[in-house]
C-alpha cells in the first residue's frame, strides 16, 4: 500500500496503535511496529524514568541488522497528552533518547510543534473537530488523527462520530489523515479509507491483546462487555468513554443523570482512577476507559494475530 | 448494481430516503423513486386521512405506461412509527391502497409484521442495536434498517454507532442490512458498503432538499449548522438528535444538565413540538430533529442534484 501514512513513518501497514495510558508500554508498542505498523508508547501514564525506561526498550526491541550489515531501527513513536504535569522534563527526554515520531493530543498544537519540529520529529496531533484540524496544519504538523465518539477513554466535547468527522477533516485539510474511533475490525479499516482517511489508528483491539500492559481483570471486564456496554460519561469535566458494569460507572453515571456540578464530580473522580481500573485491575473503583467497539473483541488475541486479521 | 435490498424494493441504486415527519410527503418520495432509489412517505405526522391522500398523490406521480402499452407504478413505501395513535385505521389504508412497501420504526417488530406479510407486503423495521435486528429476523421481516447515533429525530438509547452498529448487526442477522444515520455523501455510502451493509437510508440531506415539505426557516437554520451543532438529547424521555442555535434546544439541554426529571422533561416538551419547528418553522419554540452531518450539507437542492451525486 502506497500512501502518504506509510511513507511518513516508513512503515508496511497504515495501522497505528494508540498510545493508552497504562496499556501501551515498550511490550504493545514493538509487537505493533515488528509487525510492520506503528507503535505508540502511553506517555500520559509514564513518569519521566519510567518513560526513558519503555523508550529504551522500545528501540533495542526493534534493532535489527540490516543486510549491509549496519545496525537499524524500526519505527515507533510517543503519544504525549499535552496535560502531562512534567513536560519540559519529558520533551527533553524525547530529545535526547532520539525519538524521531511523537503524537500530541488533549492541548494546543501551537505549543509544542515547532520544538519538535526543530529537533527533527515527525508530529501528529489528535483532534475531534476539523477547526481543530485546520489549527494543527497552521501549526505545522506532518498529519493529524480524526478520532470520533466512538473512541475510549478521553474524547471530544462536540460527540462527532467517525463517519462524520473523518470527511469533514479531510475536507478542512490537506494534510494526511487518520481515522480513530469506532475501528477494530478489517471492514472498519475499508470504511474509513473510503472516508477519505489514509491511516487508522486503533486502540480497543490493542488495548484487550495479549501485548497490552492493563490487569487481566480490566482485559476480562471488557471483553464480556455486550453491545452498548460503553457510555461517554463525566461530560461536564473532561468527557470520557468508559465500560459499564461497575460500581464507579454507575455511580458516575447517576450523578450526572441527578445533574451534580462539576466540582461533585471532580471530587468524586478523585486522582488515579485509570491506573486503578486498568493498571490494578480493581474494576469497582477504577476507571475503565475503553472503546465502543469493545463487544466486537471477545479474546485476548497477540499482535501478531491481530494484525494478521486486518491485513490479510 | 445488484444487491438484495435493489432487488428486494426492484430499485436501481440501493439509496433509501427515511420517511421523516413533516418532510417526506408525496413530493419528496415520488421525487426519489423518480431517480431509481426509494422514496418513503412519513405517516408519524400524518392524520390517516392525510396518508391516504400522499399514498395516492404518490402513486399517481409515479405511475408510468410501459413499452408494451400497460400502466405501472415505481415502486415507494410508507414509513410508521408504531406508536402511531390510530394505528388499525392506519393499517387498512396501507392494504386498501395497496402499499407494497412498509418500513416500520419505533416498536416490536411483531406486532405487525405478520399483518403485514399477509397482505404481500414487503417489510423493513428500523433497529438500533444487533439484539433488535435478530428480533426482527424472527418476526419475518425481509430487511433491517441499522440507524446509528448520527441519525437525525428519534434514536436509541445505546448511542452505537453506524461504524459499530452496521458489522455487529451483519453479523447478527442473514437479512439485508441498510445502514442508516451519518450518510449524506457519497463517500459515506461506500464506507457502509464496506461495513457489510446492501443499501443505505440518508435522511438529513432529503429532509433539506427542495422537495421536503419541512418549513423554509427549519431548512435555513439547519444548512448554517456548523460541525457539532447537534445534539443528542430528552435522553429521559425517547432520545433525539435535534439542532442547537435554538431557545427549546438551549432550555433541553440546561434542564437535562441540571438534572431534570422525566416528568418535568414532559411537562416542558409538551405537544406538537416537531410540527412547529419542522412544519411551522418557527425555529425557538419547535423541535428543529436533524441528523449530525447537517454540516456537510450547505445549500438546498434537488432530489434529481443529490441523487446524481449519489450515484455518478
Amino acid at each position: 500500500m502506497e500512501n502518504r501514512i506509510c511513507k511518513l513513518f516508513n512503515i508496511e501497514y497504515p495501522i497505528i496503535a494508540g498510545g493508552m495510558v497504562w496499556c501501551s508500554g515498550w511490550r504493545l508498542a514493538s509487537a505493533v511496529s515488528k509487525c510492520g505498523g506503528l507503535g505508540l508508547i502511553g506517555a500520559g501514564s509514564m513518569h519521566p524514568d519510567n518513560l526513558r525506561h519503555h523508550i529504551r526498550a522500545c528501540k533495542e526491541a526493534l534493532t535489527y541488522t540490516a543486510p549491509d550489515g549496519t545496525t537499524a531501527c524500526k519505527p515507533f513513536g510517543v503519544n504525549v497528552p499535552l496535560l502531562y504535569p512534567e513536560m519540559e522534563q519529558l520533551m527533553d527526554i524525547l530529545v535526547e533518547e532520539g525519538v524521531k515520531i511523537v503524537f500530541t493530543s488533549a492541548g494546543s498544537p501551537k505549543r509544542w510543534t515547532p520544538f519538535l519540529k526543530e529537533h527533527g520529529m515527525t508530529v501528529v496531533h489528535v483532534v475531534s473537530s476539523s477547526v481543530f484540524a485546520k489549527k494543527c496544519e497552521e501549526a505545522g504538523v506532518d498529519a493529524v488523527v480524526a478520532e470520533g465518539f466512538e473512541a475510549g477513554g478521553h474524547n471530544g466535547r462536540e460527540e462527532t462520530t467517525t463517519m462524520c468527522l473523518v470527511p469533514a477533516v479531510c475536507a478542512a485539510t490537506s494534510l494526511p489523515v487518520i481515522a480513530a474511533g469506532g475501528i477494530g475490525l478489517k471492514c472498519q479499516i475499508k470504511a474509513c479509507e473510503a472516508l477519505g482517511a489514509e491511516g487508522v489508528q486503533i486502540g480497543t483491539r490493542f488495548a484487550l491483546s495479549a501485548e497490552s500492559s492493563a490487569h487481566e481483570n480490566f482485559k476480562k471486564h471488557c471483553l464480556a462487555l455486550p453491545e452498548g456496554g460503553t457510555k461517554l460519561l463525566l461530560k461536564k469535566l473532561a468527557p470520557a468513554r468508559l465500560a459499564q458494569g461497575s460500581e464507579f460507572t454507575a455511580t458516575v453515571a447517576k450523578m450526572e443523570e441527578n445533574g451534580a456540578t462539576k466540582e461533585e464530580m471532580a471530587a468524586y473522580l478523585g486522582k488515579g482512577r485509570a491506573r486503578k481500573g486498568i493498571f490494578e485491575g480493581n474494576i469497582d473503583e477504577g476507571e475503565i476507559e475503553i472503546g465502543q467497539i469493545s463487544n466486537l473483541v471477545t479474546k485476548i488475541e497477540t499482535v501478531e494475530e491481530i494484525m494478521k486479521s486486518l491485513t490479510d
